[in-house]
């Protein structure tokens, strides 16, 4: 932690600062510049917080030197985090080699339409099933999903169809319910910075699928995965599914750079949703292309048997048709790039 | 709803979606213009989901023509809403003649603390005294809230100071419990679009702050009240607390269009949080006489006793003397603008 | 400015960005965290490039410690710059005790149309007419102005009413022409970073009304500020017109933290915009009273005789009649916070 | 156009609005909902300013239905723009099936420089030489470019390694002599609205590569193509060079889907900066292996003999060796998605 002061502050106002930072057990480290003195913080600086500092009389600006976030990171954890899912009599590994897909429907809306759903993404090549049980919806008259039923859909599907079952969990008096049937929690966009739910997913130990919020920042989105680590469930993917931006033509702006980014920030793996980071299926299969040449570990796409019907996110769904030939290409950009899909 | 045709969109896809409509029992009204044909639907078109007409084929984009909430919207309810809140003996309304003010520190730090504060803003003018027993942080490791003990703290002030209590609530389980002690239930930004806490302070009756998301439009701003609305808790006050933007001077920029944005599209009160809308207490002065001069309802602003010793947000904390010179300084904007403060 | 090293960056990392500082003529001042070696440079940083050290080996990131802008900051300068306008038999101040009003037509339409502008408001309330000469507009097709014809109807109606007059120029082969009509020369928001442009105003010595541009920061405001100042023109006015944000009711969201925290880092007057704050006239009223609330040296509003048949900007225009209620308004609130108004 | 009335509005202020749409020589037709009048105009909207039926009384908002460019629309011309470059002794078209590639330094700093550059650009791959005479630059103290010595410099390493040239012109009266040297004239990111500059590109006949505003819209990316085609120059090429977000770790966010939105709304060529788009070095190969997979026309990027000497854009250069390297990577790419690269 790097501490300035403003220009013309008084040796009293500095011995302030020095002695606050003292008593908090750390070093200081005066630095007397031209115009300012720079104060710097010799230790961990973690446990001291910026803005009771930036109170202090005489202090202009505070500049945090490490990180926030420390479980999440490459310089606690090296290697690349492996998650490896079992479900469905298949077992798979996200953040290896290999590429993952799931796919599937916005919202499980019925039992048929999950089990044809499950089908149709199976044979074009998927290792999950995304549907939705618990919606998040922008208006109290939408449809708010199926709840429990559609999970017991779900695992039907899972059962037929050899698929992992991903799917939101919106409270967390729902963790325990939702656990009890999905392979892979999702935490949804905007519920990233919902603590509680970071604390109750975190207990579960389930393998958690975090979507970054709408406007985070990376360093938001990394401090959301620290929460859940802090319970010691280390099993979490990060998902980048689009930000808020001020274009208007798509529903978001795939933050693409955020791939290489969180792969030097972070040891988890990241998976790209391109169905909500564009909002529209015809963009779909260009970003997704993308996605897997920067070097995503896995993509999730929405897929709906008959996308005119759907009760949730019909215009960003593909056919069953257009996912299979996303996968077709998917399959020769990842080969390209020396890696390869898992389907 | 307008529906807007590609251009060269064939019969067939144009009867495709007049028929689609007519199976929703609406009424279609088409409008053949020389570069795009135009479908208008008759009719309350709420029921009809956006995104299941657009993905129709041959759609080009769908124009809603109505506002998405109803409950909340001036077009529902004309003459103002007013929120009579009576608490430690006192009796005020909140979106009357009169502008309410809240203050305290941004966490219940402890008995004395609590005291403290909420006896200096009581002397200084306060109608509710704010405080945080549950909250929330962007670190794991942060102090995240006293809990209950806080609650109780509170509530020991209000008997003494008269004041009421304005204190957040993170997860719909906590809502019976913070219920019990609060006289105003704060949703943070963080939660604006935490559905199942909106549906759970919506059952609950009590009154509502609700706090603008750090990202919201104000049209997802009201279709988050209209949830609450839509259980029958039309007791919701709206606050703007500062949008995220691309300044970095500031931690927040404090919206004021919203005022007047917000008094013609709603009857529900508006109040303005200049702390976190700018995030340095040097500058809350000058936003806070903006709002009041802008119209605002009330103010909610974050005193502390001691801001250097704070435990949070400290830097965005007036000192009791600092509150109290603006209280005067806003008795005066309010009265210039034929209003007067509450205190 | 501190250099930050990554972890476990080598000794001779270490030496080659000490050997790089010093050979710029500065000194390095190492210190040593627990995680992280951080080097601070001793000296005027300005004239060393943060891009040149960030990319040598092992830096992990670089961060300023003085601000970017000199000439316009508070730390060369502090008391505030006052800039005194002759024009049209009146004098007047900006930057000084009183508030100053510019008003008139977004664009000059005719000689009939800026005579009477000029006539109404003047009648209303008004130090200097505002009116376009050159626009710059969003479509090739849409109205470009009338160029020089404008600006001699524009300086009759200066002679005749006793206005200043604020215009914009749009390119520096039109800042000999514009500066020979014009007291005060505009540089619109989409301009701020038109480098040439600012060198030609800075060269002209008139008084400038510096626009924010549309998503810059205040930062690069004053840095835009700095380069016409850079050529020894001082007389400049930083504009606070809005910025956009995510939010779809209103154009752009007008700053008002931009007031103080402006008045904070430079000695140059602050004048709002809420005519394109806003660009809604309904909603121009509110944030001009909270414009003056907060401190406000001047507002910029658009008047138009009769806006329905404005050529451009007629939604966020004011009737005269309206703008002559709200400068009655303005004049109760200059007061309680110990100010006037100019009119 | 679509007009909104609000609820309530009287019939003399739906005939308001109908006298004034059929006095521009239009036809309005009405549709009477249950809660609001709606007016559609019938007829090409463009010459009708929105603005001025906005503020007719009664109106609560205009929609319009047409996108606002046309002749940069795909409705007026289907098939993709390929504009042909013959310089430097090599031919090479831009927006066929070959993914064209621009590499050199953000500025000419001088002789050796340039040419040394174009030398290890052509053996490493490239068609295009981009170098800066004029630059932008946030601060007036930073360098400025060397002006026509530096065209002069480039004029010579097109001849030697038989390169297009690429190099940014800054204001209307540079046009002339830019162009007498450059191949395409680049408009950048803070000149995408400066008009006076978009209409003299225009009348220079010149190929431009017109790089997207740091906020700008796709809309608005278009509407300033719009400018310079509306005065016959139709070789324009689109750049996405990253937009401005609220992420910090990198300097702007590249926006993937535009290269599929583009795609759809324009017939011209997608150019892809992934230098600028990320800011830092470590980031550009992810992110141009992607903009390639997902379907861009050609890649610009900043490369430099010696990154740590740079004077400007040090820290998003890459070195020679590693840019060599991703032309192998992005020759695989393109192959896997049925393209190929034009070195």
């Amino acid at each position: 932690m790097v501490i300035i002061m403003k220009a013309g502050a008084s040796a009293q106002q500095i011995a302030g600062v020095v002695n606050r930072i003292e008593s908090d057990g750390m070093r200081a480290h005066l630095s007397q510049g031209e115009e300012r003195t720079i104060i710097g913080l010799v230790g961990d600086e973690r446990p001291v917080d910026a803005e009771q500092i930036e109170v202090l009389d005489g202090v202009e600006r505070v500049l945090p030197i490490l990180r926030p976030f420390k479980l999440a990171s490459r310089d606690f954890k090296r290697e690349n985090t492996v998650i490896t899912i079992k479900a469905g009599g298949q077992t798979f590994d996200v953040g290896g080699k290999g590429v993952v897909m799931m796919a599937g429907p916005c919202a499980a809306e019925s039992r048929e339409q999950v089990l044809e759903s499950a089908r149709l993404v199976r044979e074009a090549g998927a290792n999950a099933l995304r549907a939705g049980a618990f919606k998040p919806r922008s208006s109290p008259y939408s449809f708010q999903g199926h709840g429990e039923k559609a999970l017991q859909w779900m695992a039907e599907a899972r059962e037929r169809y050899g698929l992992a079952l991903v799917t939101e969990v919106m409270a967390p008096e729902q963790v325990l319910l939702v656990s009890s049937y999905a392979d892979i929690l999702q935490v949804g966009a905007r519920n990233m910075q919902n603590f509680p739910l970071l604390h109750a997913v975190g207990y579960s130990m389930k393998p958690v699928l975090l979507k970054r919020g709408m406007s985070a920042t990376m360093e938001e989105l990394l401090m959301a995965a620290e929460y859940i680590m802090s319970h010691g469930n280390y099993n979490v993917m990060l998902c980048e599914r689009g930000i808020r931006t001020f274009e208007k033509y798509t529903r978001n702006t795939t933050d693409i750079n955020a791939i290489p980014v969180l792969q030097e920030l972070t040891h988890l793996p990241v998976i790209v949703d391109p169905s909500h980071g564009t909002g529209k299926w015809e963009y779909v299969p260009a970003v997704a292309r993308g996605a897997v040449a920067a070097g995503a570990d896995g993509l999730i796409i929405e897929v709906h048997p008959e996308p005119s019907k759907a009760l949730s996110d019909g215009a960003q769904s593909l056919t069953p048709a257009k996912y299979q030939a996303l996968v077709a290409q998917l399959r020769a950009v990842a080969e390209a790039v020396g890696r390869k899909l898992l389907v």
